[in-house]
């Protein structure tokens, strides 16, 4: 007998991209940064003792909230401290959209493609899901609001620098949408510490607004995904909301103390952030010498098309893992001439460039 | 503008026992373990190093639910791991009980009173909610299940031992139990490694129950309360459906490592339960002979009543704790006149039975 919801039941899990074990892997699949957080993180983390492990930590992260309001020139009941960037999601669809299932109004509305957990979160909560297809060039469209308002969402999710175009959204043409958009529009900032720009105008104190929400991860801009630890940003009753829903005590101790240590080493992540942003470019420069189209990006990845008269991404995906270099491949319309590739180290990057010049060379 | 759920905005979020962080506190209210936990725990995450750290942990916490599994005499696939024994709570919540609202079926059933996490998780679920009165002993009355049938519940509550009370229900009732009801029986163990037995058996290949969760906890019973990790045991359906539900990285590479060490030096928890179990009887016997009323306990905390002569509980809650002794008072039915009560260091237990003595002496 099966004891789950229908919707569960009827539900495909999200699928991480592959964590290998085998350490010799070039894993270009992930997004992880290949650089190694601050000193001072570890430090930290060595620093919890004895009496800090047998007790139970801060409910709220004080320290760290504290820390990122001061980071970002915010209150601290302005930020909340979460279990990864993806608590924060699953926090904002259970708090602002309604469980009406997928024929009901008061679900999400998202851009078409984008990061792929919105939507298991989604049917999860049971709530609808609205998609508007992005540009050609993967802008959002300017109809992107008042469709959602017109099948009643509640909730925007809105990645910027975009996954996994890397396309990067001005905070002009955001104000915008959450001006005209009836609910609470969350921008995912997970990648944005590789972005030229930030949102964060759009919710400190001139013209701050009541509907938004920012998603920040240490996971790539502080070389952290190993800890879980996310957080949010925006109007504090929207945090009070998220506050209210989330689990008492959702971060822990030692995630605690290494992200106060990290946020507190900002330039440190700033430095490892600056050598991506550098790698990128060499990276996308030398795909498009070997006859690649590549989207310009303002994350720690790139989307790229190989050659028309080449093998197609599919083949070049699994000729590369068969190879010991992973890159993420989507099997979803759009993106199945593509590639998405993590900005590596200038080893890992060289590695791939060799795969793949080898694989030309192989194909002539 | 109010973006939120009505439900939400209704919400009385879970108030956590203070954490104070005056160290100099006796701190007896929030059923921590006084004792350190196992060296090995700290070199484990002394040994996570900066890969770990920079990469994503094992999304399903592959390492953590082999230990678990081999502990227990299980398989993997009957283990999840999850972010305290907290997330286990909503995640069973989450798939196995309709967002119907108060006046629907699809809920919860609890006894009365229960760990007051569960009402505020299904309040954010949006599920009703069943309460059936205890026994004037604290005993799972006999029609506890035909009860939670008649309202259409799907998942009931059971904490074995109980809180706050510390009874211990016997695996043939809750066998029982979980015959009668056609949901799922969540029994949650957050206290079991301090009780005479377990409910293992139920989940066991022989005579294995198709309709039984186990949660446990490392927070009392290993002394890592800090740590945030927790996990549910039960038939591998089941822990298929929750899997699908949980977050994507719900737990990170630190937990995991220290979370291993600490299963796999079971001995030392196991040593230190065994002077808190030596320490409960003395306290309890201690507060008899003070003339309180001490109820059996197979956890780490003792549910009391003072006598009738003296002052009532919340004032004795409130004397202690402005002398710098933290216990926990509950202003609800049935436990405004009595105190549960950590048990503590024999040097912590000795100062608050000191208080009371000296209270009872000036009250004289």
């Amino acid at each position: 007998m099966a004891y789950e919801r229908d919707n569960i039941r009827r539900l495909s899990p999200y699928v991480p991209g592959e964590q290998p074990t085998d350490t010799k892997i070039v894993k270009l699949n992930t997004n992880e940064n290949p650089y190694p957080p601050a000193p001072a993180v570890l430090q930290a983390i060595a620093g919890v003792g004895v009496d800090d492990l047998r007790s139970y930590p801060s409910p709220t992260a004080a320290r760290f909230r504290l820390a990122a309001a001061e980071l970002h020139d915010l209150d601290p009941d302005q930020v909340i401290a979460t279990k990864g960037g993806d608590e924060l999601l699953r926090l904002a669809i259970t708090v602002f959209c309604e469980p009406s299932g997928s024929g009901g109004s008061g679900g999400i509305g998202e851009t078409w493609p984008t990061y792929s957990l919105y939507d298991v979160l989604a049917r999860i909560h049971d709530t609808p899901i609205v998609r508007v297809p992005l540009e050609e060039d993967w802008a959002i469209p300017q109809d992107f609001a008042s469709k959602l308002n017109d099948a009643g969402c509640r909730l925007a999710m809105v990645v910027s620098p975009h996954a996994p175009s890397g396309r990067y959204e001005s905070c002009d043409r955001l104000r915008q949408i959450a001006t005209e958009f009836n609910g609470v529009l969350l921008i995912d900032e997970a990648y944005v510490d590789f972005a030229r720009l930030d949102a964060l105008e759009l919710i400190r104190a001139d013209g701050a607004m009541d509907n938004v929400l920012l998603l920040r991860s240490l996971s790539k801009g502080y070389s952290l995904a190993g800890l879980r630890f996310g957080y949010g940003l925006g109007h504090r009753d929207l945090i009070a909301a998220l506050d209210k829903a989330r689990d008492s005590y959702n971060t822990d101790a030692l995630g605690q103390a290494a992200a106060v240590a990290a946020l507190k080493q900002r330039d440190h992540a700033k430095a490892s952030c600056a050598k991506v942003v550098d790698e990128r470019r060499r990276l996308g420069d030398e795909l498009a010498r070997l006859g690649w189209w590549v989207w310009p990006s303002d994350s720690n990845f790139i989307l790229a098309k190989p050659p028309e008269s080449g093998p197609g991404a599919r083949d070049i995906y699994e000729s590369l893992k068969a190879g010991g270099v992973f890159v993420r491949y989507f099997d979803q319309d759009r993106l199945r001439d593509k590639l998405r590739i993590t900005i590596g180290s200038p080893d890992q990057n060289d590695a791939l460039l060799k795969a793949l010049t080898a694989r030309a060379r192989q194909d002539q």
